[in-house]
């Protein structure tokens, strides 16, 4: 089953959804930015999409229209779009509720959530992303899902309530990981010390947990209850109170769930 | 060229080197644990190493000599221990500085750290392990970079105080990143949701980070400032207030860290 669709945004998701939609064989119709220029730039990804920067979709021939927007946005551009009839409108978000397409002049409304990180230099392979789906409409729930299962085997029927759960998983699983990645580095790069040193103990790190579970997993001054260490590295990272802050704070949480 | 090895201690890091070291065709002479029954567990890993409780190596074979041991009681073993001539005494902490071996009756001192998280139930592949040495003898130090290379293809000179920054750095990228995988474990848990969903998210998180750096591979809701989602997961984690600090301190750091 094909579909003709129409995406508004051009942010992170936008940027890697839309090529991939083309290359499972869907149509992309409109590209829809406030910014044209910005529109514009994923147009040239595309071959027959038309970049717009109004919200009158009427003669559009698409069926399913994606908010790929920042969270703030998307109940703006929900209310305002003008969408053809039997349109299914649907958006990207993690921690946004679906009750929020509820005022639109779509005829159905659902959630189409890819649970993966995007960053625009980066290449995404669909294949690995799980799709988070929602709607309560049955028809329209299954033309998701077949929508769905043209980009990537996995697909997950997830309620509002959850799929906020979830995000805030994915936030710690994700952001807050790669951002104990970042200190790391910076502290690396204050003392002169290559990176590159610590690349085999977090590749290792990972695949242990995800292996045996964070909980078996882990190892460490915190682990160990080693007061002394943790007072040194403490001591240590006096320079920044927040870093040193963050690391009480963590270690605390470790010696505090064993 | 082949050594013959003493290792002191029984934990997730002699589990593993010991018998890597006789793989890698030295000899391990003994096994030291206070609880001799510990000793003996490992010794049943290795071929032809003896198990000891008691300190006195003075007829040992071996020229090096191992404290595989919890960081608080490498000084205490470095001071009791007696050892033959001639005879390299290395411990494998990531946070304790040379000099802490200085009174021992050793002729030389090291660092012989191999940068990796140990578990007990996880085999780990030493030829991906960077080794971190010192001394302040040439000859000896030449010895340690033999004994490291038999073992993995990297090795990097290392001084205490650099050591020390290494370890702080590999807390954060390695125990520290195992939690927030561990927090987003129990929040799919209380929620009952599948952690497997979230998989993809978290080997995409650090393949992405390592390529592109922490920096720029950051997204989610702190990275765009988004203070609603922000202030939603907060309430969400009011369960448990210690989490719900953590996410904050997190998000702050990320937001003032651009």
């Amino acid at each position: 089953m094909k579909f003709k669709i129409a995406i508004l945004g051009t942010g992170n998701v936008a940027w890697h959804l839309a090529p991939a939609l083309e290359e499972a064989g869907h149509t992309v119709t409109e590209i829809y930015g406030r910014d044209i220029m910005e529109a514009e730039k994923l147009t040239g990804r595309l071959y027959t999409a038309e970049a717009k920067s109004d919200l009158d979709f009427s003669d559009s021939e698409a069926e399913v229209f994606i908010l790929a927007v920042s969270d703030q946005v998307i109940s703006e551009l929900a209310d305002e779009i003008i969408l053809p009839e039997e349109s299914i409108l649907v958006h990207t978000s993690g921690s946004v509720p679906l009750d929020i397409l509820g005022y639109s002049s779509a005829s159905y409304t659902g959630i189409f959530y890819p649970l993966q990180t995007f960053s625009k230099d980066r290449k995404v392979d669909f294949g690995d992303v799980p799709f988070l789906l929602e709607s309560e409409d049955q028809a329209a729930l299954q033309k998701l899902k077949k929508l769905a299962k043209s980009l990537s085997p996995h697909q997950y029927l997830i309620k509002s309530r959850d799929r906020m759960a979830l995000h805030v998983a994915a936030v710690f699983a994700s952001n807050f990981s790669n951002h104990m990645l970042r200190l790391s580095e910076e502290i690396m790069a204050r003392q002169g010390l290559d990176f590159e040193m610590l690349k085999p103990l977090i590749i290792e790190t990972i695949s242990k947990s995800l292996e045996l579970g964070a909980k078996r997993a882990q190892t460490g001054p915190a682990r160990r209850v080693d007061l002394n260490t943790l007072d040194t590295h403490f001591q240590f990272l006096n320079y920044n109170e927040q870093i040193a802050e963050i690391y009480k704070l963590i270690s605390q949480d470790i010696i505090d769930s064993y």
